[in-house]
């Protein structure tokens, strides 16, 4: 059984993978922590809330001070068990713009949500990781301890030929390099990070022309997480699993 | 004949390159633009200030806002000729951390200077390299015009084995993208760009561990900008040319 922290679970890959983890049809979860912004505004999480396993909590990625008081109401539930699985999904992406458009502005708030955020959770979340690392020395994978950063295939440098896209590419491509520090930084933990690339699914960012359901997306997502193991560690993978260039 | 602003230029690899390039080893050069945050503080540049190539302007690279000003100054010297070279060169670096101790303000203030102030600049100074491409059909490289920026080997993600970092790998990571984003907006603008690891070099940054003297990086960088042309484009390179890894 593993406790599992999903970012921005209110729309999208992320209440899908709630949804998905919810239904034990991967790993066995024992809790899932599902954080968004404005519980006002998470009707369909919310709807989700009899189920006893689900624990919705509030968090701003953009208010980095906050994150201690959410490590807190975390390790109030887990106890000494700890936190297996750390997700950074939340995200934002503002629409494509070549380098006559961008603006500061722009630029900065996609390093504050997409980089500095799941960087600043992670530092918060990591005395719960490590007990859960702790727990069980011959656990593995999702029973041990794992940080999934959710980049992008736009955060590949090697995969850009059609430019553009300043605010969103810098900001994963950000992450996807404190991923590969992660790994190494909490690799004598036996905590493992990697950087997923989610597929272009039809959420509100991905819009009504993406190839992939949000359903294909986490289904994949979460049976690469449930094979994962030290092999995978500092990679950046699509939800299939395939390895990406960085 | 060319002109090439840099910044960061009141001292380290800035003040190397802006003397070398005064001396037109590598190649011919009509202004140099060298911008420094405070000219109080840059004794050594403004020692240099006699020669009439050079024009010394204060920028500070946090300050977006004045970019379009120093667009402006640079304009009224170089006139219809356009601005050939750009170096986005100023850049921090704080002590290396691992994810126990880093900050978000570190963060956040590493990627202002280090990647938006880069890529902002580059913005407001388009109409000056755009012009410089168009001048002269027939000429390439540093003859037609070129931004180069500043990154480092610890924003190759690939060459990432130590870990930590965190300010300065993911801002340095995030310039490379945004250099391969620019290689294809403006490849049709006739316009390259490049990353360009500077080696490890003895200076306030590098500190006196470093193996490089300021004159050999600074004299590698000038020599593979002299022969610089689309094959180029879009690539990471080190001091000497050699291509690196994202």
């Amino acid at each position: 059984m593993c406790s599992v922290l999903v970012t921005g679970a209110n729309r999208g890959i992320g209440l899908g993978l709630v949804k998905h983890l919810l239904s034990n049809q991967a790993f066995n979860v024992e809790n899932v922590f599902a954080t968004c912004r404005d519980m006002g505004k998470a009707k369909e999480l919310m709807e989700l809330k009899k189920n006893p396993q689900l624990h919705i909590l509030e968090a701003d990625l953009i208010d980095h001070g906050s994150f201690f008081n959410l490590a807190s109401q975390v390790s109030n539930i887990v106890k000494d068990k700890g936190l297996n699985v750390l997700i950074n999904n939340a995200g934002i992406s503002s629409k494509f713009t070549r380098i006559g458009l961008v603006k500061s502005e722009d630029l900065l708030n996609h390093f504050k949500i997409n980089t500095i955020g799941p960087i600043m959770l992670t530092q918060a979340l990591l005395p719960l990781l490590q007990m859960a690392s702790e727990k069980d020395k011959s656990a593995t994978g999702v029973y041990k301890a794992v940080i999934v950063n959710m980049s992008s295939i736009l955060g590949s440098i090697t995969k850009n030929d059609q430019g553009g896209f300043y605010p969103y590419r810098t900001s994963k491509t950000a992450i996807n390099v404190a991923t590969k520090s992660l790994s190494v930084d909490l690799k004598n933990n036996g905590i493992l990070a990697v950087s997923i690339h989610p597929g272009w699914v039809k959420t509100a960012m991905g819009g009504p022309s993406a190839p992939l359901e949000v359903e294909q997306s986490v289904t994949g997502i979460c049976h690469f997480l449930k094979n994962i193991n030290e092999s995978h560690n500092g990679g950046f993978y699509d939800f299939e699993g395939k390895v990406l260039p960085w």
